[in-house]
């Protein structure tokens, strides 16, 4: 290496053609890179019939039984937050991949990646929010694991839990089952998780209280398959927000989804931080919120269910799906237009969870 | 910050007592410092039944069945190396830890962490390594996740892989069950895992061949039981090496463990390349290798079936457990004298999985 200009005249670098030949940060963003990435690079060279189902879950076959399966990483920055911490973050995400599936979550691992220099306070702390996250959750961490990087080769802790529950008996809840005419629930308002870290990040003072909603949904789950078992589909809009949770939907069924865009709860502080920070509300990451796709017959039952738990107080109907526009989010505006949906090609909201 | 040293005098910075307030590369080692991380600081904060246990899989009951799980991150650098890389370890390292527990496996999740800048062709080679790794093993890989962060806050690309297994009927295999009086077998040489890494992370050319022994052990753990159901205990001995092994078993378990220590097979090209580093092979990680405790009834039959395994043609008894000296093991040496093996506080060979 120079830093002598005329040097590094003589010497062709090859230029790489970003996002064809390395990875970059919008590949975790859950935009189009993270599908691509997954589409063209990660599924082709694993591809097998369980893997091809793309839900949050797994459903395996074990000895005539059927038993639900999940994994995710988190890397969130800062770990500690207004609303709760990576450790947290760790159980409810995980315990709401398998929820989306209508399955019960039962047994979790853990495993830790540390960076030399943690701090074993902080870590003493992430562990009792763990525990007290899968107390609440009704999960049990059963097994674990703990390696340690150098210096700088990791940032402080990466926590990965992969989960495995029962499928509950009766349901099947899968993207495949979403049909024109269902409703389109949302169980409260969107944006919360993202801005609370982000506007942390960016050390911004905001009036009104930005708290991450982190929680576990089995429970909001289990109340709303109590009112109506014919649940087609649940989703938990997490990176990407709302947005990337129903163009994946849309486009992979080749279904129309239509949204009231007046519908969906913002709060004031949320959108108040949007404003400041150029954001959308309906393409930042939620931890604590559903998505149902609910047949017609169901939706007012299931609404009514969602109200009565605590998670889903301010559940509402936000739109339909219809067979017009197959592939397409239409958003109708307040002011009576209306706008196609599309995911960005690389938001830039790394490591929000 | 400043360099000068006047102005640091007049400001007394906390010194960290190492050890005991930050995490130490040494609590990743598989040495003391790890065994008292996991004592001290994570099994307390999550304690309950199947986690006290502390085998490498848990044994999960559902619906009235039994299921194995598992969880393991690897963060091996470099990222390819002689006789594997980290995908291939990815699955083995997994596929092993239930084996171990005599379950079959059967499913893995599949969790990639990447650096922004990570050449998408060298994700690609893992990739693939991983989809061979699980076809040799016969073991898909069902669900997954990727996240990526910025440059600096990973070290390339991050694995968890988490298994699940279906436990052997008839086999509990446990370090509960080691008994005074059972064989110690191992199923070849030692060392060739962790030299490998080694020698090439310090750029050594040396004579002879070395290259890790990743491998997956549960079609040597299928004739080993075939031949002999009641085999007490297995292990892998990866990180901390052979000695973690026998001292875990020792120490928590309270029995005497005698080795010959000229029996154990090492490699002329581990030996040669310890020499050169100042290092115990007894220390030092290993794939593809397992050690099992077997009743003496059963001993000869085991060890046949092993040498029959092209993973176990080097199958030797290195030793045997005993009643006297509980909690300590001790290695008789070629020349007839002998020693206590002691876990070192710290080992310093990071990142070896």
């Amino acid at each position: 290496m120079s830093s002598d200009p005329l040097e590094t005249l003589e010497f062709e670098c090859p230029v790489p053609i970003a996002g064809t030949d390395e990875i970059l940060l919008g590949h975790g963003s859950g935009g189009k890179l993270t599908a691509r990435l997954i589409e063209q690079t990660i599924e082709p060279a694993l591809t097998n019939s369980i893997l091809a189902e793309l839900d949050d879950q797994a459903l395996l076959p074990l000895r005539g039984e059927s038993i639900a399966f999940t994994t995710d990483s988190f890397v969130v920055t800062p770990i500690f937050f207004p609303g709760g911490d990576i450790g947290e973050l760790a159980v409810n995400g995980t315990v709401n991949d398998l929820a989306m599936g209508g399955a019960t979550p039962k047994y979790l691992s853990l495993a830790l990646i540390l960076e030399e220099g943690f701090a074993i306070a902080d870590l003493q702390r992430v562990l009792a929010s763990i525990r007290r996250a899968a107390d609440r959750a009704g999960v049990i961490v059963v097994t674990g694991d703990t390696k340690v990087v150098g210096r700088g080769s990791a940032d402080k802790i990466f926590i990965n839990t992969a989960g495995i529950g029962l499928p509950r008996p009766g349901t099947a809840l899968s993207a495949r089952r979403v049909r024109p005419g269902d409703a389109i629930l949302l169980s409260g308002s969107i944006g919360d998780h993202g801005m609370a870290i982000l506007t942390m990040r960016e050390g911004l003072e905001l009036e009104g209280r930005l708290a991450s909603d982190t929680a576990p949904l089995n429970g909001l789950v289990d109340s709303m398959l109590d009112a109506y078992l014919d649940i087609h589909a649940m989703r938990d809009p997490t990176r990407g927000g709302l947005a990337a949770t129903l163009v994946e939907i849309s486009t992979r069924q080749r279904l129309g989804i239509e949204v009231d865009e007046s519908a969906v709860p913002v709060t004031d502080a949320v959108r108040g931080a949007c404003e400041l920070l150029g954001l959308d509300p309906l393409f930042v990451a939620n931890e604590g919120k559903l998505v149902a796709f609910v047949p017609e017959a169901g939706a007012e039952m299931v609404l009514a269910a969602m109200r009565k738990h605590c998670l889903g107080r301010d559940a509402v109907r936000i739109g339909t799906v219809t067979s017009t526009h197959p592939g397409l989010v239409v958003m109708r505006t307040p002011i009576g237009g209306s706008r196609a949906l599309d995911l960005p090609f690389a938001e830039a909201l790394p490591r929000i969870c």
